[in-house]
């Protein structure tokens, strides 16, 4: 058997028994610690008419916005993350947003569901968190219990059609050691954000002042350490506020699409 | 042909040519940018006596001591390197040293080869360095025609008999974006010092004034870069003049070994 094929084919997975559960209506809250050695992803859907441009954006800025997977117009599987995904269903609350307002956050968007809808997946910071943890590596947010410190930067996305703006970023604090180990990790695991995009200088990419995050918490930077900072996936949903689409759904914040992907299997080495 | 035999076996290489001009005694000056794709190494000759301690020196700090090959007692081949190599005469200058002290800068040593003598050859960073060069990162000593900046330590090596003491670390100056991409880069190289082993932190590993290096030339650091060090050769060095054996030869610095391997074979992935 194909190994990258097992776990998407595979009925008894921890993913897709946490999807069956999520589908019921049984699981309507955040997906951390759900199944946890599956990819989980954030996402966007966007009538086709704007799912070109979402997809250009994507590729011209592959760190904030890695895809993982991109379906068919009005086509509601995702195959490749799993063979009885069903998007209209999956995920345990949706953002339903109209012109960049929140007008609804249904757990099931079946009744809404149109047939120019495009799904996209993207890779999220939780699959390289693992990796590191896996690796020995501690992440302070997470022995603190918090959302990890995001920060809009000055370092401007490549922009197509309504999307761009500026990229935002997630900080971990690490010994210099550590920081160097990371970047190896999280080089293998360019489908969730990849090796970071700045070490150490935060005023050289926008960011003044470390203990006010724009995002999540802020946690303290220690003497001995560095600031190491992330391409974020809170970029896309960014660039989609600015664009205020007609309409566009999102995954509720902390409610992810658990996939049958291993977070291994995306190892790019 | 198997593609990791060819630059040994092949005898038009320019490794070749030039190692032929240094064995006829045509050659007797620095390597740097002799065969400038090839890999160069340090050479350290030390009886069998002593010889299983080194061996095991190196195992111990593969960072600072990269093997690249050892000899058999009393053989002067190292076909793994060059397929006619005899490293009787295939170094420009040669180092005698008796117990600690330089006694002789000779162009051959044919004359005073042991048959209990064994060959270790490490990995240098020129190999690393024409990697990242290659990826378009300025090297500033190499831009300002200097030495490479070097520092002596509080890291360390773990010991093996006589051989020990502290480790000695390059120092290259880059922006956050170029130690990332450096990282990446020489974390592919481990048989030539492999990835730093700090970033920006050097009172962290007893480095207090950057602008007087232990050995090698000083270069500015700049305000938006980061110091980035790598475990450096200049280490088993240091390691044998603590131990002053009674008869080792090593090469003349910047006299290296050109071997046949293409620096691009070192690449682990």
């Amino acid at each position: 058997m194909n190994r990258l094929e097992m776990p998407a084919t595979s009925g008894a997975s921890a993913a897709h028994a946490a999807r069956l559960r999520i589908r019921s209506g049984e699981w309507a809250h955040h997906t951390s610690g759900l199944a946890d050695h599956h990819v989980q992803g954030n996402l966007v859907i966007l009538p086709k008419a704007l799912a070109d441009d979402f997809l250009l954006f994507c590729q011209r800025n592959p760190k904030p916005c890695p895809l993982l997977a991109v379906g068919e117009p009005g086509n509601p599987r995702l195959p490749s993350l799993g063979a009885d995904l069903d998007i209209r269903s999956d995920v345990p609350r949706y953002r339903v947003w109209r012109q960049g307002e929140v007008v609804d956050e249904p757990t099931d968007i079946s009744a809404i569901w149109q047939s120019d809808f495009v799904s996209f997946v993207l890779g999220c910071s939780f699959s390289f968190e693992q990796a590191l943890m896996e690796c020995g590596l501690a992440l302070r947010h997470v022995q603190e219990g918090k959302n990890v410190a995001m920060y809009r930067t000055n370092v401007q996305t490549a922009p197509a059609g309504p999307f761009g703006g500026q990229m935002v970023v997630s900080m971990r604090p690490m010994t210099p050691q550590a920081a160097i180990r990371a970047v190896q990790i999280t080089s293998r695991f360019p489908s969730v954000h990849g090796a970071p995009i700045h070490i150490g200088h935060p005023e050289q990419i926008g960011i003044h002042d470390l203990a006010q995050p724009d995002y999540g918490d802020a946690v303290d930077v220690l003497p001995d350490e560095l600031p190491v900072f992330w391409a974020c996936g809170v970029t896309p949903q960014s660039a989609l506020l600015q664009a205020k689409p007609d309409l566009c759904i999102t995954h509720s914040p902390g409610c992810m699409l658990v996939t049958d992907l291993l977070n291994h299997q995306l190892a790019a080495f």
